[in-house]
């Protein structure tokens, strides 16, 4: 991975129609997320969720690749015809789309040259200048074209071959949280809870998401920033607006 | 619910730093989406989720709102500072923001004059024009300001409260659906399923999605139409490539 730089982003392109219709809960998107925050220092600033359609992957495709750092497609790369994901970004680079030789070659191995069949070979098909993400569930790899990077839909194989995209990666600071919960409604912190977040507006980003748990609700603040200093210094400020008001934390 | 019209569409724009963090896994997605689809026949065709910031929303709203039907908002409409969604969709629309007068009216019903403050009356802020959306859960109603509706993020609440859009949405017609789980690989049916497709790719999407159960690989093979015959069809030559090529198919 290159060096740290401040605020590198990212934007998350799901695409597939079972996850549009609902049929499928998706669980890429908090995974994706959170890796990238995580191993890696980038945050995700959009998601989108696009049906298998060429124009609409293309025009997302652009958008999406010129607005932010990295952008992480899921879906789409499988041998069937709905898998249109690799030619669709091919022709919103306007780049060769065709058996990728080493890619092949994974495959070739992988089924043995009996079993390679045309469904099979599809998924050496990509963007020929494309870099190969490898993956070790199933062969099949993922792969990087400029900076975007595709991965299957299957969430077992994508967290599989995630860490194989580090390298490709420009690393950025970490977004550290903190989160406390607390046995309150929001309206009763609201005003004071706005007053630290003015304080603190260009360092720290302070949320609050009721939750509802042993039968009482409750409040989550969490509060996010790249300084774990700041971070600390926001929790001495709710400590302090917890104890004036005398709220019960919860200790989760 | 007004009559009937074919191919009614929407996008949904899920608002929230907790989402796009990866902290909160997303649930109302595919609620939306499936009570959409089956109690309107309506269709998402999009969905984005961003974070709260104003201008963000804004463009989104305005992008959104133009190429959609209908959009369906979540999140932000709470009383803390970071709840700034109805204030951003009265600037997307250019309309005046303030307390609505029947919303002020249901929420100090239901707190209590004394218990009315700040936060609480906050949640009465939202476009004047607004159409509200009733809570039977918590009171605090969502709204529909032209052809967006703004509903709560937590989702017991907002589950609660979908049925009262419906009298605000044009019927479309229902997508009905049929799967088949199949004891095969995807690469084993891509070439048959694919001339399937093409047969009917007017009338029946045919989507194929690997699953893993019972310690075996399969593929869910699903047909969605608006038409009950075509898919009866569909069916029809999907059971004749099942049976020629010996598949297992997996009743669940």
């Amino acid at each position: 991975m290159k060096k740290k730089k401040k605020n590198v982003n990212a934007a998350i392109l799901i695409i597939g129609n079972e996850i549009l219709s609902g049929r499928t809960q998706d669980k890429n998107i908090a995974f994706i997320s959170n890796w990238l925050n995580s191993k890696c220092g980038i945050s995700v600033k959009e998601v989108r969720i696009i049906p298998d359609v060429e124009r609409t992957i293309i025009k997302n495709i652009r958008t999406l690749s010129k607005r932010f750092n990295f952008v992480f497609t899921t879906g789409g790369i499988g041998p069937t015809h709905d898998d249109i994901t690799a030619q669709s970004i091919a022709k919103a680079f306007k780049v060769k789309y065709g058996y990728h030789r080493e890619a092949y070659k994974i495959l070739e191995n992988y089924y043995g040259k009996a079993a390679f069949n045309d469904g099979r070979k599809k998924m050496a098909k990509m963007p020929l200048v494309a870099k190969l993400i490898y993956n070790p569930s199933s062969a099949a790899p993922g792969f990087k074209t400029k900076n975007v990077f595709s991965l299957p839909g299957v969430p077992s194989i994508l967290n599989s071959m995630i860490d194989n995209c580090k390298k490709y990666l420009t690393k950025g600071l970490k977004v550290h949280s903190k989160t406390v919960n607390l046995f309150t409604v929001e309206s009763n912190i609201s005003k004071k809870l706005a007053i630290v977040q003015k304080k603190y507006k260009n360092y720290v980003e302070i949320g609050s998401y009721p939750f509802f748990r042993l039968g009482k609700i409750g409040v989550s603040v969490v509060s996010r920033s790249t300084s774990k200093k700041k971070l600390t210094n926001v929790n001495k400020d709710l400590m302090k607006i917890i104890k004036d008001k005398k709220i019960k934390i919860l200790n989760i």
